[in-house]
């Protein structure tokens, strides 16, 4: 084996020890943990981190990213009661509400195999992404959905907006995990008909 | 020269007429113009579409993003009545205020240019984007910065937010704007530092 293959092995397996053990104690969310484990039995592509969507209040205290904390956080549709009655809880400096969209990491073997994924990506209709890490061995893909929601709706205390422009945010929010549901299933669908074991 | 260097100058050549007439035409904003130019003149790199970041009342009609039209744009801050203004005049279907950061459009010579590119992202702490297409003489890059707000806000002729409200949403949309600029300076000085003529 050449020096390319051994490493993507060795960083294949690592990811595989982390991925499993992630499953075991359901921390990968349920809409991507068949994509992920169809990637991974492939032979030449793993996946690394991923999150299939998520709905958040998004605290943010200070300056820096290391300051910012999930108040709340769902990886499904939201109901409207449960962010309200979570925005009306005790939090201290900002509070945002956030819908992101999916977010995948994927390992390929060669620069061939990241190619095809690139491809993959751009037949799925997936805009955001691409390679991030070249080395041989080592071809990491980050693949991102375009659906996203952001804004502020709480300073300290200070609830920034009322009850029914958040029922609409909410609405909007839930509108668009719907769509990047529909797109990472898309997306998982050429997945299963291009690569094959 | 091979094939690659044949394709490269070739693509390099067109972005660049396209560049030069853009620039005459006042459609590159000025934040980023320095920066593009400077990239065009090493003989390694050329950049294609870009945009510092902005801040957006979107128009949104019916479904599909071929519905989307720019009901006002700016590539800087902007004022609160500006804002409320143009959200007051005659829209129809969504409106959404937006604030995207810098998304920069790099074409690289080899691989190994690539590379160095994607070195520079890192060291200027730019989170998204990477290489998405790879072909000899033509490997593109995309680099987008992480500061963004998107929200609804106004269906119709019902303005949804409330005038405090979009004080305050205008005020983090400035913020993030300095933020996005600020990103994009430390991206140029690194640039000119590890990237000569």
């Amino acid at each position: 084996m050449n020096e390319g293959n051994i490493r993507f092995e060795m960083v294949k397996a690592r990811h595989m020890k982390r991925f499993k053990c992630a499953v075991e104690k359901g921390e990968v969310d349920k809409a991507i943990v068949l994509l992920c484990k169809y990637i991974n039995k492939t032979s030449n592509f793993f996946t690394s981190s991923s999150c299939s969507g998520r709905i958040l209040l998004l605290g943010i205290k200070g300056k820096g990213k290391n300051q910012a904390y999930f108040h709340r956080k769902w990886h499904s549709k939201v109901r409207f009661q449960d962010v309200w009655k979570a925005m009306h809880e005790k939090t201290s400096g900002e509070l945002w509400f956030k819908m992101e969209s999916f977010i995948i990491h994927i390992g390929a073997r060669t620069i061939k195999d990241a190619e095809k994924m690139l491809a993959i990506k751009n037949m799925a209709g997936i805009k955001r992404g691409g390679l991030i890490v070249l080395k041989p061995g080592k071809f990491m893909l980050e693949l991102i959905g375009t659906e996203d929601i952001a804004m502020p709706v709480k300073y300290d205390d200070r609830v920034l907006v009322n009850e029914e422009f958040m029922r609409e945010a909410v609405k909007a929010a839930n509108k668009k995990m719907g769509e990047n549901q529909k797109r990472l299933k898309m997306f998982e669908k050429i997945v299963r008909t291009e690569l094959k074991w």
